[in-house]
Order: structure tokens, then C-alpha cells, then sequence
């Protein structure tokens, strides 16, 4: 499927065809992705402005090649529409591999599963976007490095597996092959349960107060945070991953249950007035060590940086100067967060440093007349 | 209370003489601001180094003074101990006003209900302190402008209230007013509920293989990242607020109950193929709902500030030419996220300006050289 075919009306290619449906931020920026490489690109969408804009920024083609010179169909539509498309694809397409990018792979095969054509879909989930739903424009450099899930199945046709990968490659990804369910199960643990405990988390405050609202502090913005997605998009996401993230509810459910139990025993006073706080402390060691677990950046372990944290006023060119002092001392500023206080003008920076580069870096911005925290 | 007395040994002052009993972070940095005020402080701890540190940093005195010149206790010591060091500090100092610093109210208050000399006993609750478990030291700025609840009870005398509430005013903080048990129902709400809902989300991490974790993304740090804290604190201010927290999570136990309904009823498949997503479509609003009740920094209304997202190469001095650009720039940065990548050496700076201001920053950024998000 990668070679020139003589029939062709194109120019002779050593790329395969393909045809991006749906073209938001995914599916813009892997068209923009491939045309950067030279391969032959051409664009759909449902909206025609949309597809227009894709066209000007450079991820393809609108001019419909004939059907059955398409190598490869992406199909990059919201969660709701996927098996529909992919489907669709599969029929319209008749010489074409047929991959969706959606973040939830089985309730997409399984629609899938009693086509005639089903070898020539694989599906895939290239773990790109960032939590900012502000800046949408599409970046052909999106998924540079990122981790693209590749999720094959037992009817693959092993050129379809290939043919998926090579796009993956293309886009500058590193792709990870996984089992359907076994992906659907990952994204249940690591991100959709996660969301809902964000949902649940925020919204219990449409219950409180101002008052008691007035004396939130930067860590129930964090825990909330990610709450403030899409309901839309979100509620496709989880209609789709329904089976994997109710198993995983209904272990939190559990948990939440024994947690409860344990605040019951550790509040109470039994007859030798020894409370027993064994069981709570327990479940807070456990939470402990579930945030140990998670990778570091740039997928190397967690390591456990140093923390220096300096009062900035809250002003402009202040975190210039801090920065061009912090620069000055040559230290590289593995992590850095801001929190502002509540009342006064003035925020504090904390910068991640290596452990030994900590000290340091504290004496020098000290001597630059900062106020570190000691 | 307030007045010097002719049989004191001290030079007479017109400030009240305080003990602060417990010297960490929290009684240091009173010790600190009322000495900075010109406030006799003298400072006591179970752990005498502890103490000796605090008198170097300028915290108070180490020297006892006659119980009956010590107008007020400030009980600083950990939330297990509270009770037992306040009905202590009403024995031993016959003319004091005592306060305690907890996080937790009632219970303290149930425990002296009963002592006779009940009505010189008003807690009060600084909203100070970060999430940062590293640097602990003392600062005497630590409550300026910070909200201090003070949590009178039926039996306080009022001369007991003014003192405490001239304490928090001479820390530099502003004082509000609370009812006990609402004092401690708030921050069930906004501070102990968020804090277990994290430690849930954490906790579930143990049971997640290394593959799953390898996808795990920004959010799921933001939601884990409180439950990092110490559990030996967490232990006793749960347990000391164990009827409160036990009604938010009773609470949140019948939320994840229906959510779980929502996502089944979303996911079943009726004869006539419809779906029926509205339930879950409710929930997941709500908890868009719920984050846009935050009060924003500086207890001003929630502002709905624009994000410019800037590539960021993961090198010593970047982030120094960046800021000075942005600072070139004339805007003021309100906050700043960093995400990196996690496979990618970049990372990606998110700047949140006003929405007047994102539009002119992000040209001159990008006329500058810096890859900014379209």
C-alpha cells in the first residue's frame, strides 16, 4: 500500500493516501504532521468552515481523491460519531486501512466486529492534547515523542498493524501496542477514574456555602481542577469506557466505604479511652504511596527533587528578575508552581531543584535579596 | 489585660504578655510577629531544641515568667495533643486568656466545656500555612492579611474574645467570626473532604500496573497531588473532626452511588438504541458548576483569565529569556503552569493573563521566537 500505483492520476508517491475525518485539533494536527513528511494528505469534515481552516493551515487537501486510491483512513471524529465513521470508512474506502484515534478502543471494535472488511481496521489512541482547553489550533509537532497506543486485534491484518505504526511513526510518536480492553482499562485507571473523582470532589461545593467557600486554599483548586473539562466530550468518553470505569467506581466505592469505617473507628472512644486510628492512618499511607507510583517526567521514575520556595510580589517583571537571578546561578528548574495567597499581593514560587543543587541556589538568591523560605 | 501591672518584674508595657506553647511552624511565626510588634512573647515545647531554635530565630524568650503575668497562651501543638496542653494552660496560668491554633475546633471545646475556668478558653484557626511539606521555618509575616477564624462559645468572655481577636490583628491577619461547629463543618467542606478524595484517588494507584501508570497525564497529579501530606497530621485532624467529615463523605458515598447509576443508565442500550446520557451529563456539569464557586485569588470573584501556552525547551536559562520576554511585554502574569512532557525534552508553559491582554502578548511572543500555542 506504499508504493505508487500507475493508475494513479497523482504524482507517483512512496507514502500511502490518506484521508483525515474529522478535523479538530487531533485530526488537523496529524494532517499537518504528514504533509510536513510529504505524504499525500486530504481532509473531511462534517463542518466545511472547519475543513476550510484545516486547508489553510497546511494539514491537507480538500479535493476528494477517487476512493479507491485512499491507503489509509483516519478517523478523528467525537467519541459519539467514531463507529459510525469507522464503519462508513470501511465501506467508502475499499482498498484503505481504516484506524480511529479516540480514547476508548472497544466499544468501536465491537460495532466493527461483524464487518466483512474488520481486517483492515486498527485502532490506535495517540495520548496527545493537553488539559487547556484554550488554545486549539492544530501543531504538526503535536505528537512528537508522545506515546501513540497502537491496539490491534485478533482479526488484524498484520499490513493494517504496520500501516497504522508507520502513521503513528510518521507524526514523530513512539507507539506502545496494547490489548483493546487492556487500553480501555488504562485509561479507565489512570485518567477517566481520576476525572470523576475531581467531578464528585467539585461538585459537592454547589452544596457549601460562600462562607465555608471563602476558606478554600490552593489544594482544593488542584484537586478540582481537571473538573472544569468539557461535559460534552466527557460524557461521550465515559459512555464509551462504561464497563472499565464502573469497575474501577465500584472499587472506589468500596474503598470509600472502608474509609468511612475507618474515621467511624478511629473517632471512637472505646472504654479504655484509646482511640484506634490504626485503619485510618492505613488508608492515608496508602494515598501516600498511589502518588509515589506515578512517573516522573519524561517517563523516568519519580525522583524526589528538593523544593525552593521564594516570596515573589505579585507584579509585573517580578518573575522576570526572579528568573534571570535563578538563570544567573546556572541551576535547572525541574518543576516550578505558583501559589498566590489568598489576601496579601504577593505570591510564592516554588522551584523543583535537583537535591543537591538546592542549598545553592537558596544562598544565591538570598544574596540577590529574594526572600527564600528557609 | 492589656495594661502593664506595677507588681511585674518586666519593664511595664502596654502590650499583653504572651506564652505560645509548641514552637513549630505555626507557633514560631506568632512568637515572630508579635515580637516584631514589640509583644512580650515567651515560648515553650516538649522538645527544648526546638524552643532554643525558635528563641535564635527571634521568636520569643525562653525564660519562664511568674505564671500569673502571662495574659494570654497560644497553644500551638499538634492536633492529638490540643485538648490536654489547653485544660493544662488554664491550671497553670491563673490570669491568662488561652487560645489553641487547630485546625479542628469543637472537640477542644467539648473537652473544657466542663473547667471551671471555661470562659477564659476561645479557639481560633489561622488559614495560613502552604501545602509545601519542605520548608518549615518560621516567618513573623506568615499571617499577614491571611483570614484568622476566631470561634467564640456560648460562655467566652467577651474580654476573652477581644484578646484573642487582638492577637490575629497584631499577626497582621483579618479576623472572621465562626460558630464551632460551623468553623469545623467549613473545612470539612473546603479542606478535609477535597484532602480524602485525593487520598481515595492516590490510594486506587496501588492496584494500577506500571504499563496503565506509563499513560497517566497532568490531571492525575493535580488530583493526587494533597494526598502526598503527611499522614500522621492528617490521622489526628481527621479523627479530631471525624462527625464532620463523616456527614461530607456520607454525602459524597450517595454522589458516587448515582453517578454510578448515570454511567450505567448512559451505557445501557434500550430497544429503540437511544441512549440516555442526561443523567451523567448532570453530574459532569455539576461539577463544572461547583469549580466556578472557587473564590479566585486574593478573595476576589472567580475571573475567567486566558491562557497563552508557550513551548518551552527544558534547559537551564529558558525559562529566564522567557519571562524577561514576557516582562518586555507589559503584562502581568496572574498565574503559571508548567506541563511537561512526559516523553519530549519540552515542556509547556501555560501563562494566564487577562483576556485583554492575551491576544498582544501572544504576538509579541511569537515575534520574539517562542513557539506560542495558536
Amino acid at each position: 500500500m506504499t508504493t505508487g500505483r500507475p493508475d494513479r492520476p497523482a504524482p507517483p508517491t512512496d507514502h500511502p493516501r490518506v484521508m483525515v475525518v474529522g478535523v479538530g485539533l487531533i485530526g488537523a494536527s496529524i494532517g499537518s504532521a504528514l504533509t510536513a513528511r510529504g505524504w499525500p494528505v486530504h481532509l473531511r469534515d462534517a463542518k466545511s468552515s472547519h475543513a476550510r481552516v484545516a486547508e489553510t493551515l497546511g494539514s491537507g487537501s480538500l479535493t476528494p481523491p477517487p476512493v479507491e486510491h485512499v491507503d489509509l483512513v483516519v478517523v478523528a471524529v467525537p467519541p459519539r460519531a467514531l463507529s459510525v465513521v469507522v464503519r462508513e470508512a470501511l465501506e467508502t474506502y475499499p482498498n484503505a486501512t481504516v484506524t480511529d484515534v479516540g480514547s476508548v478502543k472497544a466499544e468501536v471494535l465491537a460495532t466493527v466486529w461483524g464487518h466483512r472488511d474488520l481486517h483492515r481496521y486498527v485502532g490506535s489512541h495517540p495520548m496527545a492534547g493537553t488539559q487547556h482547553s484554550g488554545p486549539t489550533g492544530a501543531r504538526g509537532d503535536l505528537f512528537a515523542d508522545r506515546t501513540w497506543v497502537i491496539t490491534p486485534h485478533r482479526r488484524s491484518d498484520p499490513d493494517a498493524v504496520r500501516a497504522v505504526t508507520a502513521l503513528a511513526l510518521a507524526c514523530g510518536a513512539r507507539t506502545v501496542t496494547m490489548d483493546v480492553d487492556d487500553h480501555d482499562a488504562a485509561v479507565a485507571r489512570v485518567s477517566h477514574l481520576p476525572h470523576l473523582m475531581s467531578v464528585l470532589t467539585a461538585g459537592h461545593l454547589t452544596t457549601v456555602g460562600e462562607q465555608d467557600l471563602a476558606l478554600a486554599g490552593p489544594g482544593l483548586r488542584d484537586v478540582t481542577r481537571i473538573a472544569g473539562s468539557d461535559p460534552g466530550l466527557w460524557e461521550q468518553i465515559l459512555t464509551a469506557n462504561a464497563t472499565a470505569v464502573l469497575a474501577e467506581l465500584q472499587q472506589v466505592r468500596d474503598d470509600l466505604a472502608a474509609l468511612i469505617g475507618a474515621i467511624e473507628q478511629g473517632a471512637a472512644t472505646p472504654p479504655d479511652g484509646h482511640r484506634d486510628a490504626a485503619a485510618l492512618r492505613t488508608r492515608l499511607a496508602r494515598g501516600v504511596a498511589g502518588t509515589r507510583r506515578i512517573p516522573g517526567k519524561h517517563g523516568a521514575p519519580s525522583v524526589a527533587y528538593r523544593q525552593v520556595v521564594i516570596e515573589i510580589p505579585d507584579a509585573p517583571g517580578a518573575l522576570a528578575r526572579l528568573f534571570a537571578d535563578v538563570d544567573r546561578a546556572g541551576v535547572n528548574v525541574e518543576d516550578v508552581t505558583i501559589d498566590h495567597d489568598q489576601n496579601r499581593q504577593v505570591g510564592y514560587l516554588a522551584l523543583s531543584v535537583e537535591p543537591g543543587a538546592a542549598a545553592g541556589l537558596s544562598d544565591l538568591m538570598t544574596a540577590q535579596g529574594w526572600d527564600v523560605q528557609p
